[in-house]
């Protein structure tokens, strides 16, 4: 067994769904679950998805072979400063951040001798939707994995983390964080600052009503991000900011030029423009096209 | 039977599939086809979606009772005007372009003295695909197709139209023209226009290729779109330019702001705005709960 006992902090959507795929694949012994809300725990525990919890992070985080942090970005470096006494010696601790620049730095800040053990992870998996009703112990299967291990991380301790992975499912590769960070604010973070923006746009037009009545499918898929969780999601923008900004800005300008071929009626560098892309979007379904249809995201 | 003979100019994914929708219902004697390649229409033939057909447009269209355009927007002048001379003296006409306002300039160019029975149409259904290869009877159900009569229109034509699509499983409903191209330009013009950009602007990042590689199930669906046909896009974004201009000056404006509450590090801005996209989504949600999961667009 590759763990005894694991704590997962947060369990929603993410946490919830490694909870059960550890379970399905017979990974460990005892999963402690551990959150803000008692109700939230006490469902966990009532689905079967985990054994028992605490609501205090210490308490619940004091056996565990295994800590992993399943919590809203802005939570991570208190929670990190708060185990950091209680850990296990021997105790390994990743998390599912969707942006690795600012978890590495608060690790660094607080963890100490424990920053070896601290392997960053991020599941590139989930949906629109939060909370432990809608985890499954499907969730990773064929997702990637995208690990983020320092210099100084410890060798076997990277090398179970990566095996946890694979054993739920998923395909585990690695980035530096920096590279991470930039191809996440590209992938997935500027689609949702842009799905947020449109929505809102158009949520305050005169014709809201007409435009939400009559739009279709593509619009239906398109904004589909935009009904994520907003908190998490403000954690997120704010965490990978500076590479958020610059791709933001690189979006703005493609935008522009866009705009300037619409305005001058270029119908020649228009289609040049949706060509290339549509190449682009074909050739990268291509890469992926025994990929099950899941809804998933992030 | 609602119309003996019926010709449709234009036999893709959208004529193809009223072929079919219409064969479906019983609501036609006989289907003409009409289109620049033979091979399509050849094809169209073997998969019993349309009856005969020919390359010529006056003549594929002599003997019609109704005619459907439904060939790329910058076609539609240069058709109307062909036809206008050997039609029917009773022939009814419409068209299922994305933009209307520019349809019924052209019509009011060429078609004289048959402009009242020339109703323009939008069914709000189609895939990213395109071809006659890809059209089903299915496509129309439980969609929304909207028609923007004129007010010389003639009110049996228009009823006759309306029954079709309705006998088609459609959702018939009336806009003005220019309130149809603001809530298209809104729903569907700017999402491809953002999908377009978006994908051209990745492809030319130096990470494109992890950029592509780790990319998701929300990036698959946030740039579906942009999978859609160039050509058909090129000339939709073109006929419904300034309203178009209007609604991503509009996006523009939402998206500096984004942009602002970002770079200051205003997470209650960001929150806020996130939130009201989330409202809003969710709601547009609600009240098409019970569509069909079709993967639907334009």
């Amino acid at each position: 067994m590759l763990f005894e006992n694991v704590t997962i902090i947060g369990v929603g959507l993410i946490g919830g769904s490694l909870a059960r795929a550890l379970k399905r694949a017979g990974l460990c012994q005892r999963i402690t679950g551990c959150g803000r809300s008692e109700g939230n725990l006490k469902r966990a525990v009532e689905l079967g998805v985990i054994d028992d919890y605490s609501i205090d992070p210490p308490q619940a985080a004091a056996d565990a072979d295994l800590v992993v942090l399943a919590t809203p970005l802005s939570t991570t470096e208190n929670l990190l400063r708060e185990l950091a006494p209680v850990l296990k010696a021997d105790a390994l601790i990743t998390d599912v951040g969707s942006a690795k620049g600012s978890v590495v730095a608060a690790a660094a800040r607080t963890l100490g001798e424990y920053l070896p053990r601290f392997i960053p992870g991020h599941p590139i998996a989930g949906t629109e939707q939060s909370g432990v009703e809608h985890s499954f112990a499907e969730l990773f299967d064929e997702h990637v994995v995208i690990l983020t291990p320092l210099p100084d991380s410890d060798a076997e301790a990277v090398e179970r983390i990566r095996r946890m992975w694979k054993d739920c499912g998923a395909r585990v590769i690695t980035l530096d964080i920096e590279q991470h960070d930039r191809v996440l604010a590209a992938t997935s973070h500027l689609p949702h600052l842009l799905a947020y923006a449109l929505v809102d746009c158009l949520a305050k037009m005169e014709e809201r009503e007409e435009i939400f009545r009559f739009a279709a499918g593509g619009f239906r898929d398109f904004t589909r991000i935009a009904s994520s969780s907003p908190a998490m999601w403000h954690d997120i923008c704010l965490a990978n900011r500076d590479r958020l900004l610059d791709v933001l800005d690189e979006f703005d300008r493609h935008l522009a030029a866009v705009r300037t071929a619409l305005a001058d009626n270029d119908g020649e560098r228009l289609l040049a423009i949706f060509r290339r892309a549509k190449t682009a979007r074909d050739g990268f379904l291509e890469t992926r096209g025994g990929q099950a249809a899941l809804d998933t995201e992030e």
